[in-house]
């Protein structure tokens, strides 16, 4: 069924009834859990939040940020969230309410709108997150925006505490979470048409399309006291070089250290190494402070993994090193730029 | 210069500059007003806000919601932003932080950028909305989405002290703030080429184009008691219709209490009253409240005009009455859909 035959209110009924939340308000209705005034009126209302606000937003085009033939809808729908989850994630902070916008084309299904909402659901729902209703306007692209508040600890002086990517110094520990590379392993799979049938393959390619951020960990490593953090989203050395940037300071990774799982070894065999530096899309954190910060989160149930160390530098620098210490050349990490031409 | 030219992070160092701010965070460097965090971070972080959380978002799509070829794009800046405020406002709330996004056509002008960047400032400044960046990407259409969120007073129960669309009751009074009808003016005579050097043209194109939400009225009806309230955005009846439907009410409005301006009456002899009940885009606010409440309100800086009644009626239903009482027929208010096909 195409969204044009049962308009735009006919879809927002049917996705409320998918969220299982009552669209229109009525006398004495009650609004939809983590929601004082819910949808259907000139804007929802939460209720007043502890702590400083924590704020972000990111969109994913068809075409662009994710390909329709390839990715099931609620895998779409679940990135869409995740994603921003993870820029939260990374602030230490923790996810509190989400508005989702679609641009959808004129043609699109009503099936596939609900079953990305579907997806849309299953990560809220993982991740404590208020789907706080949004906006659906026609366009020539299907386009899904969400954006994202959460709420930071505040620190005894009344500033919050979060972890930023300027607070990198000299002698901290740089750790990462997870394994790096599998999401783009799991994305050159899909574009390729490879054979998804083995166990690697299907690990890889869930880790493209159902990224799981690590929000538990961020809470825990500001609470620790870690202050610098990004997630990897761009690729490691383009993500450690906004921190290089940021804070002034010099970057060094040990590339034996780079924590690989065995299918992205077992499937991309001599190419893991460069799939984890650049791939992107991995949605782990960076977590960079003291040694003993660092340390106390070896034992958090999210593998973390130490990496390397903020150097001396004169500028922003950012190098991996071979087990010889010797600097591994990089390509130009020019950045993942969205109107850069290949 | 074409965007492509100097890519997504030359745009966004272009717009901070734009709005004054510094985006790529340094050590020791400070956050624009109103961030904790500033922008170049995986999110902005703002101070806890007293009172509870609104949240809303709006987005403006190019050759569907605005027409480039038409309108300066300083005030396509302006009322994307002025069109979230309105939905704010229409809460009794008070706006506090947007994210901004942009899709880009690879041909999108740089100027073209920051001119609509100029708009959401001047916007922004008005409204007294922090500006906590956004997401920019490529796309086949210019479209600009904004997330906004404001806070409410709390009641002493502990509730948000707000203005629903379901709070209407038998009995009460209906008022409108300023006048209705001139934004559908000010767009017939755009979409018209019309001779736009008279003052009342000017005066009608710019109520289409630089909408002024009414906060602080908002602010003021719900601290008076009043407990229902809606934008007028898309058109008098249609909106009725939302307070009748989630209310279960009746609307009973009197046509010649409608407020138009001379502006139009003039422009526009013999089709005024039909643009005000159903020209849409005015974001106006219709307020509902018991007697005292709404006439406290009419000493208001802004005006407010009484235009008629909540009454008994089986079922919800809108009648807007001539001043024999008889009822004047309107086409069938379907309601602005945007898949609809007209």
């Amino acid at each position: 069924m195409r969204v044009s035959e049962i308009g735009e209110f006919g879809l927002i009924k049917l996705l409320a009834r998918e969220l299982g939340v009552q669209y229109l308000p009525s006398p004495g209705s009650k609004a939809p859990p983590g929601l004082l005034v819910g949808l259907g009126d000139d804007a929802v209302v939460t209720a007043r939040q502890e702590g400083a606000l924590v704020w972000t937003t990111d969109t994913m085009l068809a075409g662009n940020h994710f390909l329709p033939e390839l990715t099931a809808w609620p895998d779409i729908g679940w990135k869409a969230l995740a994603v921003n989850v993870s820029d939260i994630a990374a602030m230490g902070a923790t996810p509190h309410l989400a508005l989702v916008t679609l641009i959808l084309p004129e043609d699109a299904c009503v099936e596939d709108v609900l079953a990305l909402y579907q997806g849309l659901k299953e990560c809220a729902e993982a991740y404590g997150v208020t789907l706080g209703g949004g906006d659906i306007v026609r366009g020539p692209v299907f386009a899904v925006t969400v954006a994202l508040s959460g709420r930071a600890d505040e620190a005894r002086a009344g500033g919050p505490r979060v972890m930023t990517r300027s607070a990198a110094r000299t002698g901290d520990v740089i750790a990462v979470s997870g394994y790096l590379g599998d999401s783009a392993g799991g994305l050159r799979l899909l574009q390729d048409g490879a054979d998804l049938a083995s166990a690697a393959a299907l690990y890889l390619r869930l880790a493209h399309e159902r990224p799981q951020p690590s929000v538990s960990l961020g809470r825990a490593a500001v609470r620790a006291g870690v202050r610098c953090a990004i997630d990897v989203s761009d690729g490691l050395v383009q993500d450690l070089g906004h921190i290089a940037s940021a804070s002034a300071a010099g970057i060094r990774v040990e590339a034996n250290r780079i924590p690989l799982s065995n299918a992205l070894h077992e499937t991309f065999p001599g190419r893991a190494l460069g799939l984890a530096l650049t791939g992107g899309e991995d949605y782990e954190l960076v977590l960079i402070g003291p040694r003993p910060a660092i340390e106390s989160l070896l034992n958090h149930d999210t593998t973390v993994t130490e990496i390397g160390q903020v150097v001396e530098h004169d500028g922003p620098h950012v190098a991996v090193v071979d087990e010889t210490g010797r600097e591994i050349p990089l390509p130009h990490a020019g950045g993942w730029d969205h109107f850069a031409n290949p």
